[in-house]
């Protein structure tokens, strides 16, 4: 796949089109899956392989108007073996055939020659992610092969900063010279983000920041002015719209908010799902994707794209 | 498959009856193989895939009587999408069908429930390996699913403490409290050891030191003295078998020493592969185990092995 324009800009033009900045993340779980698919708990790894497979490209069929963006975890269909990987590569096909934009939530990061493997495997080789989340840890050059293969390959990447889990506190938070451990990768993310933007407002480099913690949205918001921000944690983790406001720059752009089990399992949100039937799981879907696009632009600055 | 011993009493016992803790690492690259297998490189990812995974077996047939453990590393499989998955399977098999323990060397790391996914998949679920590499970024809640399921199943892991890497100082070295990221992170794996260790020496729970940082090889040794140490970048990445001498107890346990590139690509050394025709790359890859436990033999703790 050639990508004509940059991550950065296909992405606001999915968000420009779609009037929303919400990301639909593919979270399959067996016991929490629709009970339609229930028989799913008993089966084999690829038994259960195809139906997590089949349960995606169905919430795809359903969100697919309604998103710019989906965001498949890597972990659950890792959990599942081989079987489970074929599984995720034919759901990332299948959401590009659906006119989506593809973030593989894979957090990876490795020593240089390693991280080249991994940059080549998810963001141009055979997965053919648009996108994918990166882990910070081992330093500035481990982020290298992957910033190298987003400038040759139109890709993103997003580097985790402050996750959304309360032990986001143990390690990110510790003071270092007047800021913190998630300040310092900022800095290190805004510089890549600045260095691949050119003329573009936002680079091929953005930020994990989790939609738990309003505050430190605001202050990353400010010291990151050309990463988007990815905002995971909306919804079940507890996060609001009201949260995730400083995320946003006030044209309604500069970040993406994820919600994963709200909206994928919305048939067991009584809420959204009263009336439905068991076979209308996909309705319950959509009127919980609905439901988040409106309550960001009730409460934050994605107003602005209707 | 269901593991008797804790991991931590396999890994001594395997290490005792090989009387090394050499650990060969398995890095397939296209580029670099064996010339007998370099038509690999203008193939698909299938046929790739499959050339990686012979490579390996071949690679594990030679080194299974020798070392007590060897380490698969994820990316080089998962640069070829669900293929080179379905390759890495069939290796984790071969190796254990030879009597080898596999760590799996994906350096993961999510939130609560996305890690359970993670710990599931590697440590007892599809993949099986013995034990995997974890990345600690997202703080302590997010390594707890992998210690459980150590502990549920007899297996281990290693969290990422001080890479090898150049980069590893911009983060991992900062200074907070009076100590750095990397000894914050080092106290939290000590205590996770010290949980899972019951009556044995060492725990479930491990670390990465560089064989690049021969100083903090020492204080991580004395700093956690729970812990298996797992110590990459021994070899071409400039490590040498004095400088990994701190990371062993006096008894030759404590550590386990990686080399891949070294091991696996030897038909590439002249000094140890004079004399060699191309079909002989096995017998390299021998010579160059051996040399490499003699040297750790010779210049470390690992001596009272022998």
């Amino acid at each position: 796949m050639t990508n004509q324009a940059s991550f950065s800009a296909r992405l606001t033009s999915a968000i420009t089109s779609r009037k929303t900045p919400a990301c639909v993340g593919l979270d399959p779980k067996p016991g929490m899956l629709p009970p339609i698919f229930r028989e799913a708990a008993a089966k084999s790894p690829a038994d259960l392989a195809a139906i997590f497979e089949t349960f995606c490209r169905e919430v795809i069929d359903a969100v697919a108007g309604l998103v710019p963006i989906v965001k498949p975890q890597a972990a659950c269909f890792e959990s599942l073996g081989p079987d489970g990987m074929l599984a995720l590569a034919g759901v990332i096909n299948h959401a590009h055939a659906k006119g989506l934009l593809v973030l593989a939530d894979t957090k990876r990061g490795d020593i240089g020659s390693t991280a080249e493997a991994y940059a080549a495997g998810w963001l141009w080789g055979s997965w053919g992610a648009d996108a994918m989340t990166v882990n910070p840890y081992l330093g500035l050059d481990s982020l290298e092969p992957f910033v190298q293969a987003c400038e040759e390959h139109k890709a993103g990447m997003f580097v985790l900063v402050k996750t959304s889990n309360p032990g986001s506190r143990d390690f990110q938070d510790l003071e270092i010279e007047g800021t913190t451990l998630y300040g310092h990768v900022a800095k290190g993310v805004e510089a890549l983000a600045e260095r691949t933007a050119g003329s573009e407002r936002y680079g091929a480099v953005g930020a994990v920041v989790g939609a738990t913690w309003p505050k430190q949205l605001d202050e990353m918001r400010a010291a990151m002015p050309h990463s988007w921000i990815l905002v995971p944690g909306f919804g079940r983790q507890g996060g609001r719209a009201s949260d995730v406001r400083a995320a946003f720059h006030e044209d309604g752009l500069g970040a993406i908010v994820v919600s994963a089990r709200d909206i994928i399992y919305a048939h067991a949100r009584e809420e959204i799902n009263g009336g439905l039937g068991e076979k209308e799981w996909q309705t319950a879907v959509e009127r919980a994707t609905h439901d988040m696009i409106d309550r960001l632009a009730a409460d934050t600055p994605a107003a602005a794209l209707r």
